[in-house]
């Protein structure tokens, strides 16, 4: 017998929003997302220990916990993940437009973009740079980016729910628009002649995009056609190369602008 | 049946070797210790696939490979390893004694020192960063920091190879030695009212021990006693903090010598 067609609409629209929200786990992941007024959270799972410990933002998110035996606890999470017993589905933040995060204002705002930046844990810790150092965006492409998981905001600390992070569908259609706005858009490559020092004196009051590659294939040639200078971190070895997160950390601590 | 004591002794001299080697995983990690010379080798075990893509260094190293089959890797490593069908048996590196790998001679070296700093991954990254910068040491604890594990080895990315990474007794040993070398000792935390930037410049011809702490507890009481000055890093806001590993390659930048 075959299915209604309500029935089959019904089950994709399902299965699409389905796909639309994630879990996120960790004592401190989840509590940052229960006390966070814009995230919206759907289901949450936790023994009853992580319910004691997590007490204070339950009861600040007004959610009703579903209890779970620490044995099976049985939500759909990576294999290996340090869960803590809590685990909190939520849908993705909406942080608003590329203009309405990143338009200067009064001061010179710096925001990372990640060309193909996919490592959940580099991503997490480019997010918590990103908050310390003050950048209105970290933007990366919806297709290469990581993806919005658990494992990142794991690693991110805390900063997913408070760093703006927008997953754009096309890089350089966001560097264009950064370049309207009066963004500078610097491109990061270990190969430039120019050094991030000199770069950061010359433009330190202008808004700052921060563009940074893959590990290994670094920029695409599009992405750098788009660039409007390319740097390297001025350092003294010349074997090794950084680690993507600890790069973007160096480059948002090197333009750093008057408040530093 | 008792064991004769002969046995009993053959065991746990096999035990305590066993001990002190570990598997370095994965084909970037093996064939850089693969083609370094001062790695002692034991076993390598590859898939036909991943002898191929080493067939070099395998020449260049005059080991003998074990083949094994893809469905049955059986060498003793972490669950979730990505070892892309190569792992590597060898025995910690000996880089020497701190006086050896730290005395300053024309220049100003910087080292790094790990005060309970035991995730993997952040003192992998470490070690690049502090290759990059040229760093004479990474130095951890025997007890605290992270053993030299393939993780480690693997986030290294071939730093492991080269860059000093000395595992002591006594932290505190190691900084009073530093100190009677010359050293000034920069300790990071993130409440500390001098920036990293006025350090910087105040010592930057003087050989520098950029000391750091776990995330959270920070650095213990007797580690923050021996320190010559606290530091916190400049930055602009006031909520989050950085990942270890990303304040570490900001205090390697901003300490960087002359020769930046």
């Amino acid at each position: 017998m075959k299915k209604p067609a309500w029935v089959i609409d019904k089950e994709r629209a399902r299965r699409a929003a389905a796909s639309e929200t994630l879990w996120l786990f960790g004592l401190h992941a989840v509590r940052d997302a229960l006390v966070n007024p814009a995230r919206e959270r759907l289901r949450l799972v936790v023994t009853r220990n992580a319910a004691d410990k997590l007490a204070e933002a339950i009861a600040v998110s007004g959610m009703v916990p579903e209890i779970a035996d620490p044995r099976r606890f049985s939500v759909p999470l990576d294999p290996g993940s340090v869960h803590q017993g809590a685990a909190l589905e939520v849908r993705p933040l909406d942080w608003g437009s590329l203009e309405e995060v990143c338009e200067p204002g009064q001061g010179a705002p710096r925001a990372v973009l990640l060309d193909r930046v996919s490592d959940p844990h580099n991503v997490g810790a480019i997010l918590r740079s990103a908050e310390v150092f003050g950048a209105c965006a970290v933007i990366g492409t919806q297709r290469h980016a990581a993806p919005e998981t658990g494992a990142l905001a794991k690693t991110a600390s805390g900063a997913l729910e408070r760093q703006p992070y927008l997953r754009v569908r096309n890089l350089a259609d966001s560097m264009e628009a950064l370049r309207a706005m009066g963004y500078v858009l610097i491109g990061l490559d270990g190969a430039a002649e120019t050094t991030l020092d000199d770069v950061a004196r010359e433009f330190r009051n202008l808004p700052l995009g921060l563009v940074m590659g893959a590990e290994g294939p670094g920029l695409r040639a599009r992405t750098r056609e788009l660039c409007d200078r390319m740097v390297r971190i001025d350092y003294a070895g010349e074997f090794g190369s950084l680690n993507v997160s600890n790069a973007a950390a160096i480059a948002l601590y090197a333009t750093r602008g008057s408040m530093g």
